[in-house]
């Protein structure tokens, strides 16, 4: 059986965001499934001397219009939130929650969290903001909000965290397809030519 | 009458190699001609903090395999040069020179000069070397080799550069399209769309 495509990606990432509404159709049509990765990139920032790119001269301002500029170009609704960037633990925790109690909802989960970030606004960094963004796709409000309390799930996020640093994450979204390692939005063109040549 | 597509690159940028080969044809499709101005990205990172790809840990070794996987993507041909990064101001001079004295080889001019680095592997930071890639579609060798060492030309390649850091430049590719900046090869399709709309 073919392995999942790995989507690394990071809750407070656009570029992320306006991936994450595109891999899912992106595998099925290959046949393949997504293993949906939340990471903090200030973690991996620590380690790699990364920075987060609005706060880069030049570059900063730059990427703040070409996030907006993707997005129309994608034709994905897209607003910069006010608060930004928002630490991902809530969210994060509650994909690897899901992840063991209902993996279906998953790819549902992780939509609606980013929607709630970047199309209405909402600080997903609180918790109970965050689990008013999976309540609103049927899982339970409650138990979200003590998976994102729960230590077994922070610890799995921090393992999931080192692990992704352990294999060279060091962006948002990236994606390995068997093996092959690709590093943006803007990579999703060689994504599905290696899906459909096996690579290239 | 259209203004010209401004084409902001490094001689040691493979990215910009890479968009090279295809911004002089995607600017004749919408009746538009190509400013080509090459900049010193040494120079406008000491100014934006930025630094040359490969030397970033992880990200270094990601951009190798991604730039080669580019040309690939794009059936450019292209090898990593075995000195790399190398200084740009021999080939940019040239440039420079041409724009004065035959500014309809500029193009043909820096496609050589690119070519000699990454498919041929020729250290064009040699001001012989560059010449001599010049030389092979028709340019004088020795009149090239005087504008390497011309004072005028030295001045003009520096007041180019630091108005391309006045603009916001802090990459390669950089491209200006009416105004609207596009960072990288990556952005040729949004290029395009851009040319095609007037803008979206």
């Amino acid at each position: 059986m073919a392995q999942p495509i790995e989507f690394f990606f990071d809750f407070s990432s656009p570029y992320g965001y306006l991936a994450a509404t595109k891999i899912g159709a992106l595998a099925a049509k290959y046949g393949r499934t997504v293993a949906w990765k939340p990471i903090l990139l200030g973690a991996v920032f620590k380690v790699t001397g990364g920075a987060p790119l609005p706060s880069l001269p030049l570059k900063g301002p730059y990427g703040v219009r070409d996030m907006a500029r993707s997005a129309r170009f994608h034709a994905i609704p897209y607003k910069m939130p006010s608060v930004f960037p928002v630490p991902g633990q809530s969210p994060s925790r509650i994909v690897y929650w899901l992840q063991s109690v209902a993996p279906e909802k998953v790819e549902a989960a992780v939509l609606a969290l980013y929607r709630a970030l970047f199309v209405d606004d909402r600080n997903i960094a609180d918790p109970g903001t965050a689990a008013d963004a999976v309540a609103s796709i049927g899982i339970d409000r409650e138990q979200a909000l003590a998976a994102i309390n729960d230590p077994a799930i922070k610890e799995r996020l921090k393992n999931e965290n080192d692990a992704a640093i352990a294999r060279g994450v060091f962006g948002s979204p990236y994606i390995v397809v068997d093996g092959e390692p690709f590093w943006g939005l803007d990579r999703l063109d060689q994504v599905e030519r290696w899906l459909q040549t096996g690579g290239f």
